[in-house]
This record gives C-alpha cells, sequence and structure tokens, in this order.
C-alpha cells in the first residue's frame, strides 16, 4: 500500500555541526536500509529547499507511522502524509 | 528531468455525461501514450479525491508544459508544479 | 486499518428539491450498510454545518477510495483524509 | 454530548529528556483515567505525526476545558475544539 | 451552554429581490422569536459586511445545530461555531 | 459604541511561575474593574484555548487602543478588533 | 472617528454594460458627495487591481455600516474595515 | 507618487526596556522628519495592535525602500507594500 | 521604475471560442508592442499554468495601473503588482 | 533554462555584526560571480523588504539546486522556485 509524503527539515542553527552531521549520516543509512528492502520506494530533493518528497511501500499505516517516527530527523521535520491508490490510467500493476 | 505534479480535475455539474466521458477516454490515452514512452514515469490517485500526483520525466521545462497544457482535462484542473532532483540518499541512478 | 474523513457538502442552490431528496437518500442507505458491516464506524454531524466527521475501517487505501467515490453524494462533496494508527495511550485493542 | 478535539504536541528541543518523559507518563496515566470513564470516547494517533484526533464525551463545555487544560502536555500543544452532533444517517444510539 | 457563531450571508446575486425580502423576513422573525426566549442572546452586525457575531444559550449541541439549520438564510450562509466556557475573570454569574 | 475582540495568550514557556502570576493577577483586576464599570461588556473563555472573546463598549477607537495595550498581558497577546453596529434583527436597544 | 476600508469590486462579467456604467456612475456621485462633506477622507486606486483603499471619518461605527452598505456597487464588493486612532508619532491633530 | 504600508512591530520580550526606548525615540524622531518634509504623508495606529498603516509620497520605489530600511525599527518589523494611482473618482488633485 | 507582476488568466468555460481567440489576438498584439517600446520588459509562462510573470519598466505608479487595466484580457485576470529595485549586488545598471 | 526563484532572507536579531557581514560580502561575491557568468540573470531587491526576486539560467533542475543550497545565505532563507517557459508572445528569442 503506497503512501505520499513530503517531509521538510528545519534544522536549529544552533545545533553544534558535529552532532547535525551524525544525526544526517544516521538518518542516510536508515533511508538507504528501507529502500534496499523496498519499502522506501522513492525518495526526490525538491529543487531550492531543504525537504523531499516521498514513496513509501507498506503494509498498513502503523507501519507507515513506525518508519516516520523513527527517523533520526524526524525531531526536526514536520511531515504531510497522504494515501495513494492504483491511477485507473496507470499501466503499472504495482502502483497500488 | 523530474518534476512532480499535483492536478485537482474540477469538471463542471451541468456538463453532459457524453461529454464527460469523451474528455476523461481521450485523457486516459494521451496519459497511457506517455506513460509507454517512459515520460509520465508515475501516476498515483489521491485516496477520496478526484486528484493525483504525477512524475514527469522530460527533458526542459517547455516540454513539460506542452505535456500539461495538452491534456485533454486541461481546461478543467489546476497544477502545481514542482522541479526535483536526485536525493543524495537515494539509492536509485535514474531518479536525477 | 482506520481512516479519519471530513465530508463537506455543498449541493447547489438550483438543483431540484426531489432530485436532491432522492440523492440524499441514497446517501443514507449506502452509509447505513457500510456502518451495520463495521465499514463506516462512526459518522457525526458537525454542529451548525453540512459537514461531518467519519471514521472508517478498510483493508487498504483502495478499499477506501471505492467507498468514498461511491457516495451519491460525492460530486457534491469535498474531502480530507487522514490515515490513524492505534494511539500508545489508548485503552482499546480494536483501534488500529 | 460530544466533541472533536485535535491537539498538535510541539515539545521544546530543549526540554530535557526526563523532564519530557515524566510529563509523557503523566499524560498516558490521565488519559486512561479519562478513557476507563467513557469521557475520552477515542484517540487516535495521526499517522506520521506528533497529533491525535480524539473524541470526548462531557457534560457541557466548562467540563470539556477543564479537562482540555488539566492535560499535563497542555502547554506544549495546540488545540482544534468541533461540536459535534448525531448524525441523522447514524445507526448508532449513543453518538449524540 | 454559550456557543459564539460567526455568521456570513451569501445571497446570490439573481436571486428575485421578494424572495430574498420573503426570506430575510421569515428570518428576523424566526430569530427575534428566538432572542425573546433567550436562547439567542446577543446578535450584532459587523460593520460594513453582510456578516453578524452571536451568542447562543442552549442546553447542548444538538440543539444548536437545529437551531441553526432552521434558519431561513441557511442555504445562503458559511457558520463558524466556537464553543464558550465562564471565564475565570467574568464579573458575571450567567455567562457560563 | 461596541466591538468584538479575540485575544489569544502566549505566554513564553521559560517566563517564571510567580513572574506570570503576578500578571494574571493584575490582568484580572484590570478586566474586573472594566467590567464594573460597563466597558468590558463581556468576556467568555474559547474551550480548550487559552483565549478569549470580548465585548467592549467605548466611546472611540482611542479609548478601545489606550484598553488594550494597557493589558498587562498585552505583550504576551495577539488581537483581532472588529467594530460592530446594532443587528436590525436585534430586540435590544443597549447593543449600538 | 477614522476607519481604514479596503474595497475589492468583482463585477459579474454577464452584467450588462449600461447597467454596469449606471450603477459605477451612481458610485461615483455617492463617494464624491461624501468626500465634499469631508466624511470619505480619502480614496485611492490599489495599481493593477479594481480595488481601493479608502479612509472615513464617522462618528461612530453605525454610521460607518450605513455608508458602505449604501454604496450602490456594495452588492459586488468586499470590505475589510480596520479601526484606527492617531499614531503617537503623528505630527497631524487631525488624524484621530 | 504614493504608497501605502503596513507595518507590523515585533519587538522582542528580552529585548532591554533601555535599549527598546532609545530605538523608538529615534523611530519618533525619523518618522517626525518624513512627515515635516511631506515624505511620510499619513500614519494612523490600528486599534489593539502595535501595528500602523501609512502613506508615503516618494519619487520612485528606490527612495521608499531605502526610507523603510532606514527605520530604526525595521530589524522587528514587517512591511507590506502596495503602490497607489490617484482614484477615478478622487475629488482631490494631490493623490496621485 | 521597475514592477513585477504575476497575472492569472481565468477565460469562462463557456466563452465562445471564436471570442476567446480574438481577445487573445488582441492581448498578443497589445502586449508586443510594449515589449517593442521597451515597457514590457520581460514576460514568462509558469510551467504548467496559464499564468506569467512579467516586468515593466515605467515611469510610475500610474503609467503601470493604466497598462494594466487596458489588457484585452484584464477582465478575466488576477494581478499581483511588487514594486522593485535595484537589488545591491546587481552586476547591471539598467535594473533600477 | 530559465527559474523564477523569490529569496527571502531572515537573519537572526543575535548574529553578530561582524559575522553577518562577513556572510553577505560572500554572497555578493557569490551572486556577481554568477552574474558574470550569465547564470543569475536577474536580480532585483523587492521594495521594503530583505526578499529578492531573481531569474536563473540553468541546464537543469540539479545545477539550480545546487547554486542555490550553495549561497553562503541559504541557512537563512527561505525559498519558492517556479519553472518557467518562453511566453507565446515574447518577442524575446532568449527567454526559453
Amino acid at each position: 500500500m503506497l503512501f505520499h509524503v513530503r517531509m521538510d527539515v528545519h534544522i536549529p542553527l544552533d545545533l553544534p555541526a558535529d552532532v547535525a552531521g551524525e544525526i544526517k549520516a544516521r538518518e542516510k543509512a536508515y533511508s538507504q536500509d528501507l529502500q534496499r528492502r523496498g519499502i522506501w520506494r522513492h525518495i526526490w530533493r525538491i529543487a531550492g529547499e531543504y525537504a523531499n518528497y516521498s514513496i513509501f511501500d507498506v503494509k498498513d499505516n502503523a507501519e507507515l507511522h513506525d518508519i516516520l517516527i523513527g527517523l533520526p530527523l524526524f525531531p526536526y521535520m514536520s511531515m504531510t502524509v497522504t494515501p495513494l491508490c492504483r491511477h485507473p490510467s496507470s499501466i503499472r500493476d504495482d502502483e497500488t
């Protein structure tokens, strides 16, 4: 089941650079692990912003929630979640 | 080059059903042709709304604009276009 | 899986009363059938507005979407869908 | 008498973890006590957000207000309160 | 129990003047009857707008809803309802 | 001459409790004095929020402004002021 | 007593040109009469919009309201009214 | 050439009173000098808010910008600038 | 003197195609004449929308207003006008 | 390929003046270098605001993103990016 998520990152200006760097490194590893497992299907940077659009493929709302609150950057993010369905014009079978 | 587009469709309540049906059939054919050619990469229905999120892969802004204004449903749509980049955490090479 | 939906109804002022009445009767029957089957778990009127908050229990996003676009009043409604999870403080087991 | 409440929690990033933990523990106990007494009828987590939708069953506005300002997390929350009525299509008798 | 209601009136420009006049006359009678019974406690015109702020004293949400949807101008209005409580600084006993 | 004012209070989380308490005590005395003199006609708490709706009866805009900026809590408030008139449907003579 | 008013004019596209012309002529006469009497102190066109900012000098809210609803273009306008006071830095005595 | 400017002042709560006082004194002198020279034509306090509406008469956009960024309170203000024209209904010649 | 203008075009769905076509032809001629005279410095289509960003070089607000209300499409447009200045980092002399 | 960018700068009030000055000097050099290379085609100050409208000419979204996140002031800015196309009424060939 697919969900569209917009994530906006707001790292406080006074967070020490090494702390921020360590959190971002963990965020990247966390994201890539989920991408490799086919759960975090897509992630795109929004041009000019510290923000992304992502597509998740999870079995239910609870799995999505657990993944999102587990993000190392979660305390610095605002999220917008939109549930998706297969579009009747889609030619792809795996976009349910 | 990728773009994220949200399309909201507002078909007037007094548009005759056969006219609406004919436009929607042309819309579907138009969309599927672009999907087969790899230009309209993804299209997802937003649950509960007559709206979709789509990803386009075009060579420039002009190609995107020509595709969008050519949509048979364009006169009944509002659009929000967001330019995308490859995300530094992405494990995919083709998401530029 | 639970979803929270806000529905706002905007029936055009020039819709003949008998047409409107017939649509509303079908809407009520449609809603009550889903309530009896445990799918449309709750529906509350918002005081002073032609609008409701509803809770749906469906197996996935697609089932929710099919139910919502099947509403006889759907062409006259705007919808806001929010995916829900069990709250960690909830004492109920069936609110997943 | 039923009310729909959306609560958004914004805990400051510099609140010490043990202070935050102690407040959340009191919040949970406070909420569960009201749930057991049938006053806080429902609480659902909004997927991907530190926020919930809740339904309260109180005798009047004053009782609702006293409950909400008594929440241990109240100083860190924003609230949206909506009064509800029984929906004419509801099949339930207790949703007044 | 008190509620604050903002009502904005949008009468269509093409509604015949005599029809509009007849609805407004019924609205006035309806309002004054409720004022005399102490239910519609206050009504003030917002300067420069076809809108009012009103205070209702009702026994519950359902009574408020029934009064509001019974307004002859209801199909031409948008409403915002806010539940009120006695303010701790109020010197009046009847503002609960 | 009547004015409708919405006041939202935002006391900083780090204001010492005794300072806040002292300001609130002065606020209450200030408000009750104006209520007794018939100038601050009504004050209602908005359920679930640290906010109120108030009605002021003043001789002109300047008197209203002086009262509002004199509020001990003014530096922590945001205000929305709306000028009111007697409503043509009102049965009361003193609501001008 | 001074008020700041923003007026936005939305004349329907299908209003016959001669009807619109006649209303605008009456509007101009109405406005100029009030300007000559010192009540409508200022009126400025907002560049690029069919809208104006105006300053009124009236004895109270009721006089302002009566003037505004008497505008021949009132049914086609939306209004925003803001009460003004003399600014403590003003060097003018008549801007109360 | 006239411009309408709305200025909202947000002085931080922790700015020492004497620093704030000194800035406000310079602001007042700066404003009154421009008023005497006919450049800052009008300034009105918005009732209940730490904000003003002002009218400037400058030779071009650059002069307006230089004046506004030169305000001693500029770092604590948000601005909204609207270019004005003489209104065709105005009876005044100097409101261009 | 430069101004930034955003124009959004909303042609009614029921405007006959030949009428719309004739208006658009006049609009194009009007725009190109002003471009050739150096007044309408730039015009860009916003990708995916029936809208443009334009830069005008005029002698004052009045000239800008007269140009904009003279647009054949003006009755179908909404406008947002922003006055511009030379940026202190600009390397161009003619961008005042 | 052209993009329209609005940049709003929010430098914290407590950033030391010499730090801010050094960042602004680097920003200016960075901007002028890109202007000289024809990439940052235009930059205009918005009158009365610490904000600019800019036009960029880049080969794709990625180049735009890299330029924007490289701005010395980027951590203190909010951005709005809009992709542009040549307008069919434009008389210029280089505005693609």
